[in-house]
């Protein structure tokens, strides 16, 4: 007997995230041995080396379950970013505290608000929890803030905004957030998702967490797993009111951060200067990216990340498979609405030129 | 303003489950030195030496996203547990997939049943996706299977179980679970939450992983933060007929267990000796505990598990809070109804040393 009878109707209907090949699938795949992933925006330089240690130090003690409350990570957050403890919300990467914040604030019947290529996760959470999702048309691939704000409706309970956002790259400035903020209801949740904050470089950003004292309904997201480099580790955290947060946190299953990732995140944290190597060369292998793009006649759309979202011109999949017998991984979106794109994440410079190599190769095959 | 109002309503009465003292979190508070954490159940060998060295070989490389459908820890479950890989959902820790399965199957106005004195995380989870949480009496502080049966109606969606049970440590036997399998509709969900499995000593003990191919409504959850010593990398999983998996599959965060605890597993499977070794002394401690509570006069319910839960005969609470100023920690349960137990986890030969004297002390000065 099936038990698609017996499956909630949201859930039936729900297409799970779709992920970056890794490396070794590829490699069972293809047999290949020369593998370069350009696929899933992490950190080309790994982790501080300050990670590394001060994991090994507690490998022996794992039997013990986490800290659930990460009081030693939390403390140095507020420390590092000066926010209060008290409104901090740990994550298993900031997947877990956007899903959270949806669990917690919008239901069946709720209107959840998020914008054309807007980060999966946004709809997959609304569709989970069983909300209606209201997706508001892009403007020039970016956020259309004023489009978000007039889609509120009564029923509306969150808005999803990435800052920089993903895949597209794109970024607004403090004088459109200003003007948002200014119309949005206050009884409407304002999730400002910054996952690839740290690679911006617009003078004008409008940084969420200098925003959070203005609005008692905004909710900043963070993550650990880009220019910090711990995607493995699972972590990130959202910033709101005090009030907030313990509503969030009582959604959040007791463990949902586990032992190393909390010990990596403070050794993260202290190595600021390796945070800030992985911007400089982001930016200078960036430049090389362009320049090769430019030379094959391609274009893409600006992007305050560290990867490119590209236009081929064309169909991208068979580009994309093509590249993956070449051994480059790279990550198609047509489940965003964008076929004819692929999303290049910014690698070393001898993956760049493992990419560049294989790009120009499959495009002259075609 | 307050978020209160527009806060979910179910989410507005969660009261989140309470974590044992870490041990640092007593450090801070008494100053102590001497610290016997026998609070949350861990193995206190810690774990298998082979964790530690597979963990060491992949941390340099812990700026890349784990894979996210696990291929080589499912493969490894699947052989070690004679299981179709295609049915296994992985978890972080198995509070996880006991979390997703509630998401997965029931909603507002569906029905949850669990057993009084059953696992927190059952009545945390219906209560957080709106169900309607049906808590069956006990019978002998453990599951009474055909009053569990008997209370499911048209609106029941999951049963939750757990054998042995926690905190209670209570265990059923095969002509239970036969006559109660016997009896439920082929229509409800059962979750049988085996977390304690590896300690059970009673021969008639059904074990959930045989029982699969026969009820295509079964599904079952295992940990490795028990007898495997894992509990603070977050790892445990979920199996049962690959459709039931593939649809708890589409609500999992793709990236819900770290890169670490996907190595974890799989070195922690391949040592089984190192679990033998601590079902052995989980055994030989436990009677040592019972000698000792015996000559306190102290009563217990018969344990499956790795832990007693102790009748005080009186409020248990100044006795636990006696006990931490010993250096002590075990876990009050009266959140459970149980005001007047505590429940000990089984330690090292040291720890329990200490835990026995440390009692000992606080009940003569009381």
């Amino acid at each position: 007997m099936s038990c698609d009878s017996f499956v909630l109707s949201a859930i039936r209907g729900l297409t799970p995230y779709q992920t970056g090949k890794p490396i070794d699938a590829l490699q069972r795949e293809f047999g290949l041995t020369r593998i370069s992933k350009l696929a899933s925006n992490e950190n080309p330089l790994g982790c501080s080396f300050e990670v590394v240690t001060a994991c090994q130090a507690i490998l022996e003690g794992m039997a013990r379950y986490p800290d659930g409350a990460g009081f030693a990570l939390k403390s140095a957050i507020s420390q590092h970013f000066k926010l209060d403890a008290a409104g901090l919300v740990l994550g298993n990467g900031s997947n877990d505290v956007l899903e959270l914040i949806g669990r917690t604030f919008a239901g069946a019947g709720d209107e959840v608000i998020f914008s054309q290529y807007g980060f999966a996760v946004y709809s997959i959470t609304a569709q989970a929890i069983g909300a209606t999702a209201v997706q508001v048309p892009a403007k020039d691939y970016g956020h259309d803030l004023m489009a978000m704000a007039a889609a509120v409706t009564p029923k509306t309970k969150l808005i999803y905004i990435a800052n920089p956002n993903n895949p597209t790259g794109t970024c607004f400035g403090q004088t459109e957030w200003d003007a948002f903020m200014s119309v949005v209801p206050s009884t409407v949740m304002v999730v400002l998702d910054e996952a690839y904050t740290e690679y911006v470089t617009r003078p004008d950003y409008a940084d969420g967490l200098r925003e959070l004292a203005k609005y008692p309904n905004l909710i900043v997201t963070r993550t650990f797993s880009k220019a910090y480099g711990l995607a493995g580790f699972r972590l990130g955290f959202a910033a709101a009111t005090a009030e907030v947060a313990s509503y969030i946190n009582r959604v959040r299953q007791p463990f949902n951060v586990n032992s190393l990732a909390l010990v990596a995140g403070v050794a993260a944290l202290a190595d600021q200067d390796f945070v800030k190597e992985a911007v400089a060369v982001n930016k200078k292998e960036m430049a090389l990216w362009q320049q090769a793009l430019s030379m094959l006649n391609l274009s893409w759309i600006p992007s305050q990340g560290n990867f490119l979202c590209v236009d081929m011109q064309r169909p991208a999949l068979p580009i994309y498979e093509a590249l993956l017998r070449e051994g480059v991984i790279v990550r198609p979106v047509g489940a965003y609405g964008l076929p004819n794109h692929l999303r290049i994440s910014i690698g070393t410079d001898e993956e760049n030129m493992h990419g560049i190599e294989a790009l120009t190769r499959v495009l002259q095959s075609l």
